[in-house]
């Protein structure tokens, strides 16, 4: 293997039914060409795991960690409070949860001292582009990268804008 | 030590400002004379203090645990996921909390597999209630106080009502 | 009728419509082969049969009861008003609810004196599991069934991880 | 004790410290000269005492039973469960309230067959205003006398204006 | 018209679109051979026919109004504050609701002076019910259809019990 | 381009999905003849093009802007800081919203000395009237057509009283 | 009286209680020389008065109703039901509210037809900048009143900033 | 200037009345040796600067942007939108907020596309840890300050489990 491939960002979450939300998390990081590992991780049936992964996570070369869980949501918490690297923690509105009031909540409200970046519900698309900016900072060329996605975002809104041109009327933009 | 003074509810909470709501479990447990520990495990500061608690409670003669945390309370679930004895959670309304809701979910919102016993907010006395009924099943001497406690309960609400009678009508009593 | 089916556990409901979300518990309890009864106690309909079930509750053998409720959820809290057992409580998000809080919130936040232990909303499933945890106390065959169950957990996850791993990056479990 | 003077409104509260809330009704009534009585009535911890209440008030001669209880809020739901009498429940914003949506939906959102009259938060003056509303049906004296509380109701905002027309400008009442 | 059939309860509500919840109030009316009527009346689209209904009501013959709307739903607090008559309000939960709390909180929290008998969440056959609870109190035949409806609504469960206990272990009913 | 043909009201959304609700607000323009322009502005993909909007709308001849947004529903409020106009938020249950809750307190809750006039969660059709009552205000043949909306807000009433009338009692109409 | 004293904004309120708030409303109006008048109209204790302030306020020459209530807040959009002129809503945090959410949703959660532009809970200086935005579009002289205000909102900024520099490193501004 | 002193985190908040709370992320970065400037940069009453502060960000330096609002907090999420940097919020509890719920919601729940970092209520201290953290992954030296500081976290908690320890029983230790 080599260094090129080395997992930079950690995606972990809590089922495997929190995939369907997650991967957009793994889309994001392929877009950008960062290279990331992905698996579950549960606080609650595999604590030990959890610990493990927490601890070896720098060691191995991971930079950020995302992490994604529903209902009283501990996983972005407590790897938090296992490893010394960033943790990016993405609410998910699960079966059974209350609105999605429980995972933002267990996510958000982190003690001092040890905190968790919390993205929007469901919202892991987010937490791959928080990660992309966070390696940027160190990387120029995924700088440039993350700038050119930034064009893109307003330039999907600039066809929209011409689509309902053609449709209702708009003094602004003739 | 002899037998009799092993601990067999351990009482523990996240941060020593809890402690001015949860010594009202100890306070309880003392009344039915059930011997008990209490001290500090920080989920999110002392992460491997809670995993070495939890995982040597049951050998250590603990039968139940009651542990108790504010915010993001990761402190019950994880000790849960930790251990087969069963955890009775006490959220706690610490400062900076949004009006206890985090703490109430965080704990009440387990997922299946991995239950926690969740009282109300800041209800600490309750969870020492609920560890004397839990070891009073098999303990009939214990069960036969907590029968007391609940007459009590009952005669301390008499003296309100005949304290009242005097000032106001009272057809039902009279 | 033998000692050994003499039910332990009591899982009683405000209504049939509760079933569905109730017969978990039942499923449950009959994984770890704790004899149990089920039935409708409605609080609200049926008021002296709650008062008749919850003080007999004891001398018929019972060691917990498990009540589920929706909406202005007494089911739970009567009972514990009326007998010394551990009594653990299901919220269930019923139809015309408001997302559950009412549920959530008339279970929860008994007064001191008289604990429920709550679990999470329709969470019946963890109720079941946390009366095994209590009966487990004083019945050791018991408490190695639950650990048992309790490394089954880890292992169905391990099962996930392995499925995720042919399709997913992941250098944490090469 | 000769007839006008048995109590027709019961008013009852789960715990002497709901008083200072309550007597708002106590005093309502007096000025409607609708005799009551008031006492406590527990339903977590004189659950008998309930009952007993309950199913002696039509009897007794009351026709209207105003309950008032805060946290889990049993007892308006509980007393209306024992009696054909209406039910008026006034939730109280106890200590370690959740800001009183516990009392608010423990009281409101009772299951179809089972009616409570669900007044505002601490809202006891209003519970005894429903109550004589609802006696002065049947009686006309009391509906004059509901009249022109009404008509002072209205006279005590007209002063407020005249205070207010000498200090603001105001053209509506000029 | 004779006697008998002039309404004693109005049925009112702020849409048409309320009729799918507000007829269960009818219906019980119905079964209770209570005279009502039932109209649209909306305090936003015509206040003065609200405020019309509201002053003509008592003269016209009416005992109890019943008053549903949804989201800030006016209509019953208005009413009562045009009326000595009691007035029960029903929350709806429209669509664009926010889930139900607006019309909730809307019509629950009047001011001092002014009250309204909320039922909870969509529980129009509740208000037709405490309307029969209000009015039998001078009306003995109606008390003991009352009486009759309740002993039916334990029997309902009963009926239930019976059927689940050909299908579930229950020593209680044994 | 004539002068009459000069829009009015400029309304604007975060995104082309906020279309389905955001054209309620156009079709009532239309209805009262407001020449108006639509098109999609994003706070958070466009911030430039907001920024150019917003300061060139009087100059251009907007009166109103009506600005609807969901999620973290900044749109309106930015609006609001770099424009004179009167801006009227229009808050969007988008999906992954939670319930609403946070577009309506993102429109809403803006800090002293910038308000924007928010409407109900979807009411785009209020913010279109909203715009027309103060546009009116300057424009007496417009307050004319808004005396006659509201006539016939009445009257689709009273189709739906007539209606009602032929199924169910209603002596209030008879 | 001469025509430039007759008041253009009606600022009224439930209670005299809410003066304190609303008041603000008013010292907005008279910064910007807009003309005004203030007094109580409470929808539940003067329903006759509230119909008669809405319905002559057009003809006495209002433009714009600015109404502030707390609780079940019906004021606001009952005003706007029985005027065709725009009517901001001030949700007031009462006493026994339930944090405010009980005025702001009443106020806010108007029905198609009958906008209320809210604005935040106790904004009643927002409210008085609102009327002034609408009024400033027909006069060209407040129009520039109001872009003075910007102006000086920012600033009042810009000192704050220079106090800050002196204390704190800052190279942005240096 | 040499090159160690230019900021890399630049803290703002919306109002100099936030800093109270905001100054804890300065303190936390001075302990780490972190160049930072802090000021006060209005997204509602300084739009233009704020547009400028974003835009001039990356170039000037800076790395990370802490930003602080309370109420309909905009800063956050426009700066976000403004630049490529990574941006972390901090809610802020102001006066007239409804509990916090407004801004916890205006600043986490960002559309796709434009993450922000959200922290708990008021928690700027955990704001500064996560730039430090983000900071630490390129630079050696101050990734071990960093496991300085958690070890520090930890032994905080030490001191206080022996302190416990001389008043409580507490066999864990022992």
């Amino acid at each position: 293997m080599n260094n090129s491939t080395i997992p930079k960002v950690g995606i972990i979450m809590g089922s495997d039914s929190d995939l369907k939300i997650m991967q957009d998390a793994a889309v994001i990081l392929k877009e950008f060409k960062i290279p990331f590992e992905l698996t579950v991780v549960s606080a609650h049936r595999t604590p030990e795991r959890m610990v493990k992964y927490a601890q070896t996570a720098a060691t191995r070369g991971l930079c950020v960690i995302i992490a994604g869980a529903g209902g009283a949501a501990h996983l972005p918490g407590m790897i938090a409070s296992l490893t010394t690297l960033p943790v990016i923690g993405v609410p998910i509105k699960s079966s059974n949860s209350i609105d999605g009031w429980d995972s933002v909540l267990s996510i958000l409200q982190m003690p001092n001292g040890v905190p968790v970046a919390t993205v929007a519900l469901n919202a892991a698309k987010n937490a791959g582009l928080l990660a992309a900016q966070i390696l940027a900072i160190a990387d120029e060329s995924l700088a440039e990268r993350y700038s050119t996605y930034k064009k893109q975002l307003q330039q999907s809104v600039d066809e929209k804008i011409n689509h309902l041109k053609s449709e209702w009327p708009n003094e602004f933009d003739s």
